[in-house]
């Protein structure tokens, strides 16, 4: 039998885990607290946007038709300010001193600048060497009533994420509490007897602890908060220890014990635990070990140990899923090669790039890092181009898929 | 004298306001809350990387010189554990059996993975028929210590980002505090009498506060922290209360009161408390009179009380500001006008647009919004595209500048 037959390609990995969504159901969040969470409720228009007929121009409102009759000085009958209710003009020979944001006083239609206008003794007069008579019409510098959205209008669609314009329109219509989606437990757990914690200075066959942390910030950035852990590489503890986080979280992130190493345990305790697998191993550089698996509702990705692995595992396999859980379209990017690169093994290749725009296209620079799989060579990149499995030599000029992980 | 002689364009204002650039100071912060700030130290590798010869395949360790000389089989004298110091290869004519991550054991140089070998008996025997002798090489699957980075060289460089990359980074060197660039203190204030609170219900010539909301979304979209105030129509009361802000805070972006109306007193005002106007109006929309003025080193946004123009405003003028106030550079993005778009006035004009991307390629679709300023409209847009201010026709497939307000 060969060994390679049970290994999928990144096409069939993506389809596989994009099949096991999960709901995890609502809750009441308040306004304010919002921002990047998925809407679970329409809002709609609590009135008439604008509210009133909305004056924006300050200087005088009028009727149109006493210019038209050949009106030119009008007596200044009040101040219309903002705020206040509406004033009634009493006289078509008077006009009304109106303010930005001022209700439209009654018995007016139309709003003359201040600039086509001069004010002399509490009488404006329109000063047609200014403009255009052309110019003027009904309701100029006027919004009506109802002219953006009326009453019970769908303003923002259950489903968006909410940004900070949604965070403005929400405040407008009053809604100060909103049911949104509810995200998953998430615990991300490294394995592996080399690692150590941040704080202490590692032997020298030791490594700190660094890739939950990356992984933890990646979930941050993406407004998921999550629980870390760390497991050694004994099998009873292991099995006990993720027994435990199976009950008490939705997602299981994993770094590390996935490969055929003689303390790589995960496949077999996952298992054991009625985790089932859906594939194990993925043609892909870096990350070919990666373990995926359910139980019930329980959805566990283990990805490889190596630094780069688990981070960009997380990337394309955890968030789309986590995304499109949540109701979030998963948009492809796409990025322009900028210079000629080659690849070898039949692998999907994520290849680490620094990012150009120019021209409204983005340029992807290959990193010339040595590809060891250590995260300090991602600190001059800023994403991963996708160069899919059955090609060796990629050309300046052409366009892959890419993964983008900074801001 | 000609009332526009004082208008000035964007580009001037740009340049204005990017002459008034602040440094706010650093601290020190924790690792693990540094996402998004910005490092002002350099980040030095602790050791080499990696920091041992490190294993990358399980399988076997052994010399190179002896499978040249014939031997096909090894007796396996032990396994190296990743997290075990290094274990010494007794005799050449034995192998140990290592794991990734382990460092490599004394006295081997070349590590072949499972799949090429078969083990019995404790023996392990070399597969010629899974691999081409010529694919063995010295230090095969082994990254040499110092292979990245030596210890003491530069891993991130001051006035980087911190994105989840760095945050893997700083980990795997134990940097457990850093100096980081501080935020200034920024108050986000609106005024004008139509204003009522989120959670009450407006009369019918009244609104709901959103500006200042909207404002403060977008900073914490960006990592800055704000205070918010409102500030009644009325001298005395917005002279007193500016004053005190101007005390206590470093940044003041104002919502309002900079227009002709009889209550927009803020120019007035600034001036009196010894705020330089550095310009008053811009040829823009929206957004044309937005007044921009400086005491020492405190910085006055103030932008028109139109919800849009004060988000555009905010966007467009503070966020590249204080963004080069902390040293990180604006990098303009642009995009592809989708369909002919015609805009009469001669004034720079932020189009609020909905993007599409394609063939690595943004393209920007005009929104059929009424265009009155108001936020509800941008609840179908991703950006705004900056058209200029000399032109009137702008052809589908040209390209603009733009910004975007939606993750």
């Amino acid at each position: 039998m060969n060994k390679q037959e049970n290994i999928i390609s990144v096409k069939e990995a993506v389809e596989i885990i994009q099949s096991q969504v999960e709901d995890f159901g609502e809750y009441i969040e308040g306004s304010f607290d919002s921002l990047h969470k998925i809407l679970a409720q329409n809002i709609v228009a609590d009135r008439d946007f604008p509210a009133y007929d909305n004056v924006r121009m300050d200087g005088i409102a009028l009727k149109l038709e006493s210019i038209q009759k050949g009106v030119k000085t009008f007596k200044i009958q009040g101040i219309q300010a903002a705020g206040s209710p509406a004033m009634l003009l009493e006289n078509e020979q008077n006009c009304i001193e109106v303010m930005t944001g001022s209700i439209l006083p009654k018995n007016t239609d139309i709003v003359i600048q201040y600039e086509w206008i001069s004010i002399k003794n509490g009488t404006a007069t329109l000063n047609f060497e200014a403009f255009d008579k052309q110019q003027l019409s009904y309701f100029k510098n006027i919004q009506a009533k109802g002219f953006d959205k009326k009453a019970g209008s769908e303003l923002i669609k259950k489903g968006t994420r909410i940004s900070s314009a949604e965070i403005g329109i929400l405040a407008t219509v009053g809604t100060q509490n909103l049911v949104v989606k509810d995200q998953p437990k998430i615990i991300i757990i490294s394995t592996g007897d080399e690692l150590v914690a941040v704080s202490e200075t590692p032997k020298n066959y030791q490594i700190r602890r660094s890739n939950v942390f990356a992984l933890q910030a990646i979930l941050q950035e993406n407004g998921f908060e999550s629980s870390t852990d760390h497991i050694a590489d004994n099998k009873i503890v292991l099995k006990e220890k993720i027994a435990s986080h199976l009950k008490n979280y939705d997602v299981l992130l994993f770094s590390g014990a996935v490969s055929k190493g003689k303390f790589d345990f995960l496949p077999e305790i996952l298992q054991e635990l009625g985790v089932k697998k859906l594939f194990h191993k993925v043609k892909q550089r870096p990350g070919k070990p990666f373990w995926f698996g359910k139980k019930e509702k329980k959805t566990v990705f283990a990805f490889p140990g190596n630094p780069v692995s688990t981070y960009v595992g997380c990337l394309k396999y955890f968030l789309p899923w986590v995304n499109k859980s949540l109701g979030i379209d998963n948009k492809t990017k796409t990025a322009i090669l900028a210079k000629d690169f080659d690849f070898k093994p039949k692998l999907y290749y994520f290849l680490s790039v620094s990012i150009e725009e120019k021209n409204g296209q983005r340029y992807a620079i290959p990193q010339k890092g040595k590809g060891s799989g250590d995260l300090a060579n991602l600190a001059n990149a800023d994403g991963f181009l996708e160069l899919p499995a059955e090609r060796t030599n990629f050309k300046k000029g052409e366009e892959f898929p890419i993964i983008l992980f900074r801001k």
